[in-house]
């Protein structure tokens, strides 16, 4: 079984390379904040839960490396290299949530050597990774009962293991239905343009033997209007406190198809993705990544030499179209702005 | 300028290879039906006007090398070559109208001598190119209107001179308005899984100076939730009589999306694209290809060895989601059963 993202005992940070998915299975072992950094920014390490993992694993990488007389000193390099490292992606708010997490763990150990301080900081990022695999599993036995035994689950992206520190969100709920014995098959979108669907979540369900048909994105409609989908799951990169979900660019879309459709439409995300200090969905940056992802895959051109290409990278789905998001701590029903700070409130 | 299919003066057909565009602009010529069924099935020529008149053009050169010893003789030959050349593609219906209109044309002639019904068949091929070309004409001046000065206008797939003899059905809208001085821009969806609209569209709109950003196919739900487009305007490859539309994939979900905001879904086809057989959409065939088209992207696989994926290759599109549809003769307003055949009945 792949690990996606782990702290190895030489110190580093070992990740699998999910641009080379599914033709090769390489590592990448970052020694630096910097090729942490890098790592993110090139998305060969991507999906919202994942990066917040990395970006603490970032973290105790850069701390480990300061060089400070006094704890004020070291504390302010660390919050330097915490915000670079949190604009590498802007849309995902586990970035910067697992960023915070790292800062406050500094804090509270304050008052010891900073070799000591360093030891913290490593324990919490490995902390941080291995919650998210506990809530993840959480998370899949929240929403199992969603899965009715024979439906077809339509999924976009990858919210799967290689998205998270392991196990995934949306497709955490799918391995748990799975697992408890429900008869279940996956549609994926193959998710343009950067194919997390095609090269991610199809590898990671077809090694666990799970039903998978992969689609073009365009495709779901048709599907939805002959009856051949039954639920779609999707992750999340932020919400909004109304509940509304920015995600993988394409949600939107099937969110809508879904309500025309009378399909319901879930989402599956840890409690760390929630942002609280947003009001709406509205206020949630959307990063918009180089055209050339448009214009070409795997270095071959498709477009014209010349031409215009927009490539927003997520989009926002208005809360008023999701049934429920399942989290880690349970499951929000409407209205979110209720149900979503009760989750967040609990212990 | 390139020109999509022609008869030339060899007697043979000459069309652009629409596999090896945009990259290189490479001609075949076919010498006898089997090279035109041959270059229809793998798509070197595609969209359904086009093909209709590469039908047309394929039964002449069929015509031409039939050895009959009398009339009935080589109708009959005629026909099963017909036949066989409409099974090449099942969804556009004006394939097996351009064969038909060729059929018709050989009873016509009938008491002429063979090398006569030939030369007849060969003309009326011509004259099914050149009539095309001309109701792409009308066509974009019926429809030009619907484009607003200023307008963020939405296509998908190629509906453009590649999918026809030349100017274009949806793309001859825009051709025209532009044309009028009307300052538009074009999005264009890639459309996958042949990428239609980043190679061909993409192509064409450039060669015109038509402002054109390319998306791909998930990206246009979030666009019209931005307020960036202000209306969609599509091809057709059959309209069943109740202004039910089967088109490239995708074209459901797009006219799903424009009525979730409001926004006009224009559909534009000739009425040779119109099969008053068929009293709703549902009775329309929908081709499947290979999954290979989608497990693979410009030739490079993309998705994990032994993954299925499905490839369907048209949607319908119910009338109730179409604004108004844009044909040579003029345009048609709901109800589509009344106005569609009120116009297939005009001269």
């Amino acid at each position: 079984m792949f690990q996606t993202i782990e702290w190895t005992l030489a110190g580093t940070v070992r990740l699998i390379d999910q641009r080379r998915l599914p033709l090769e299975e390489v590592y990448v072992e970052c020694r630096d904040v910097a090729a942490v950094a890098d790592a993110i920014q090139t998305m060969q390490i991507r999906g919202a839960p994942a990066i917040g993992v990395a970006g603490a694993m970032g973290l105790a990488l850069a701390a480990k490396a300061i060089r400070a007389g006094s704890y004020d000193e070291f504390f302010r390099e660390l919050s330097r290299q915490g915000e670079e490292l949190s604009r590498t992606r802007p849309t995902a708010v586990n970035l910067a949530w697992g960023i915070d997490r790292m800062k406050r763990c500094a804090e509270k150990s304050k008052d010891l050597p900073i070799p000591a301080i360093v030891q913290a900081l490593i324990r919490e990022a490995q902390a941080i990774r291995d919650e998210d695999i506990r809530g993840n599993r959480a998370m899949g036995e929240h929403g199992k009962g969603f899965i009715a035994d024979g439906a077809a689950v339509l999924t976009h992206c990858n919210a799967g293991a290689l998205a998270t520190a392991g196990y995934g969100t949306a497709l955490g709920v799918i391995r748990a239905a799975h697992a408890a014995g429900t008869r279940l098959s996956v549609w994926v979108d193959e998710t343009r343009p950067f194919l997390q669907g095609a090269r991610l979540t199809a590898w990671e369900l077809h090694q666990d033997d799970i039903p998978v048909t992969l689609i073009a994105d365009n495709m779901a409609g048709h599907l939805m209007q002959r009856g051949r989908i039954d639920l779609v799951v999707v992750g999340a990169d932020r919400i909004a406190r109304n509940g509304d979900v920015a995600n993988k660019i394409g949600t939107y879309t099937l969110a809508v198809l879904a309500k025309e459709h009378g399909i319901p439409f879930y989402v599956a995300a840890p409690i760390s993705t929630l942002d609280l200090s947003l009001k709406s969905g509205e206020e949630i940056p959307i990063e918009e990544r180089s055209p050339e992802e448009v214009t070409t895959w795997a270095g071959v051109r498709t477009a014209p030499v010349g031409i215009s290409a927009a490539n927003p990278v997520f989009d926002v789905t208005p809360a008023r179209y999701i049934t429920a998001i399942i989290t880690d701590r349970g499951v929000a029903r409407p209205p979110y702005d209720a149900s979503l700070q009760e989750l967040a409130a609990r212990a």
